[in-house]
């Protein structure tokens, strides 16, 4: 395993000095905890409902590096693929209500869903307005017992949210437009290698040097098919006929599309596959108003990438298109 | 050798097609060239200098993606590490020039230089005002002829320039700055993998499993020394000696700080190595203002970064901080 890293067991808490440290300010760290928070001068000054992710480290910058100015309000780290303790998400939530309340934006993964629940009960008790949502945007492979996974969606799931919130929305709107969301919002990715977690020291699974996986997880989870390496336009034509036969989609619709790199894939081939992708989803008539390329929500170091659609409502394309202040978006 | 792309061919057309439709409008492709140009209005409406880069493509989002309001007004998009012919720049500079002349940033390469020089003859034959400047920031081993190479640094010249254009700064006056950052800006970089250039299909050169390059180009050129894998502080400290030598710095002199990934090399390696460089400058005293981190300029999937330090004059930090409308920034 080639990594710069000092101790395994430090690379999360050194990580998140990290991220506070190359915000210039615009962030800090709770004491105690690897929870990120605002620390902008407008978070100082206007209020709204806070928004709080956060979920295993390794898929950075998701969720700290959409702290900010028009996104998420905290983010909590946990250890690399493992939820964060319910005390952490407590503390994140209990500093991000600015007594609009708060809401949850939790990725559906068993260990995430329980902890969150219980810091929101915990929040609760404390007479603090907490409402989640579950992302479960992952069309590959749904975890036996938990359902659908939550992948790269996620990230517009917060940018539009963020961007409602910001503006006034209440508690209840943001949990409702949130589930709308979600509702539209479909993934598939494919891993040309697997992530190397750093406590393990080698890639989650194997593939031979011209083979990919398609529908993998962001945790190394295998996906429905193993099949020999095609070119960029054969893999947006794959996964654009999986997600497309998700939606019903007609004529009026307008979507928006992310490229996601898992974290060793070169911008090069992102953007000559998001070039596939407008290219085959022009000849099927399908008009797309919002697009976005790069490594946001990544596998430590997967070498591969994820295709997201989003089924647009109204006003979504503006919320997705309004600047942040953040170190990811 | 495993890659997300169709013909090797067509590898920069089809990024560039592709990093024009990720930008939502903002940017718009040069016909018949592999130029991308600002097209948002404040540029259809507010006259400054416009600056133009270029290079050989395989750095990116280094210099398409920092395309935008406050940074680069167009940008030349080579082979894959191959310089631009001179009448594609031409092309930029006739297209960037707003009446007020236009600044070209070079990353010092020999093919580069001559080009570039080429566009800038042909186009004062046209009339327009150009000047320009080359970037020489890596202190690592200098080329035989050329002198020091142009790397990671580039971008923070182009962010500093930028923000100055916009406030009004003259040809001369960008001009002179740019020399004045140029010369107090200083980088080095290491891989723990070289990169593999598609049409080459492996990797330029081969380190063990436990072994590291010191000093290496963004262009698979070796560095001054190969050795064993060390912890991550260790990398900031040796790095760190090096760059602090090249610099007359006293106590209230003050740093901007710019980690940047090479391609393959997950963030979260990226914030654990500032994390060690911020350690390291506070032990010694030294005042740092101005800290980015990311996959920045980049040598296709290389694994490894680099570390910039840029010692500030009046107002850069500011320049640095402010914000821009482009892709990569």
């Amino acid at each position: 395993m080639k990594k710069i890293i000092n101790q395994v067991s430090e690379i999360v808490p050194e990580m998140v000095q990290g991220i506070v440290q190359a915000s210039n300010g615009l962030l800090r760290q709770l004491p105690d905890t690897q929870v990120v928070i605002r620390n902008d001068e407008q978070f100082q000054t206007k209020i709204q409902v806070g928004l709080v992710s956060g979920g295993g480290s390794g898929h950075e910058p998701l969720h700290a590096g959409f702290v900010g100015e028009g996104m998420l309000t905290a983010a909590v780290c946990g250890e690399i693929f493992t939820s964060p303790t319910p005390d952490q998400i407590l503390a994140a939530i209990k500093e991000a209500d600015q007594g609009q309340g708060v809401l949850l934006i939790v990725k559906n993964y068993s260990g995430d869903v329980m902890n969150f629940d219980m810091a929101k009960e915990m929040a609760q008790a404390d007479n603090i307005k907490v409402e989640s949502i579950i992302v479960d945007d992952d069309i590959s492979i749904p975890d036996s017992q938990q359902g659908r996974r939550g992948v790269a969606g996620t990230v517009l799931v917060e940018k539009i949210l963020g961007a409602a919130a910001r503006q006034g929305c209440t508690l209840e709107q943001l949990q409702q437009l949130g589930q709308q969301v979600i509702d539209n919002t479909k993934t598939l990715g494919i891993a040309l290698q697997a992530a190397t977690v750093p406590a393990v020291g080698h890639p989650g699974f194997e593939l031979a040097n011209d083979e990919i996986e398609y529908g993998v997880g962001i945790h190394n989870e295998r996906g429905y098919s193993t099949e020999k390496l095609q070119s960029a336009q054969k893999l947006a034509q794959e996964l654009l006929t999986k997600i497309l036969a998700e939606f019903d989609a007609n004529k009026n619709d307008e979507f928006a599309v992310l490229v996601n790199g898992m974290g060793a894939t070169p911008l090069m081939e992102q953007y000559i596959f998001l070039n596939n992708v407008l290219e085959e989803l022009q000849k099927q008539g399908i008009k797309v108003t919002f697009t976005k390329v790069g490594n946001l929500v990544t596998s430590i170091d997967m070498s591969g990438l994820s295709l997201t659609l989003v089924k647009l409502d109204n006003g979504w394309q503006d919320y997705l298109t309004q600047n942040v202040t953040t170190l990811g978006w």
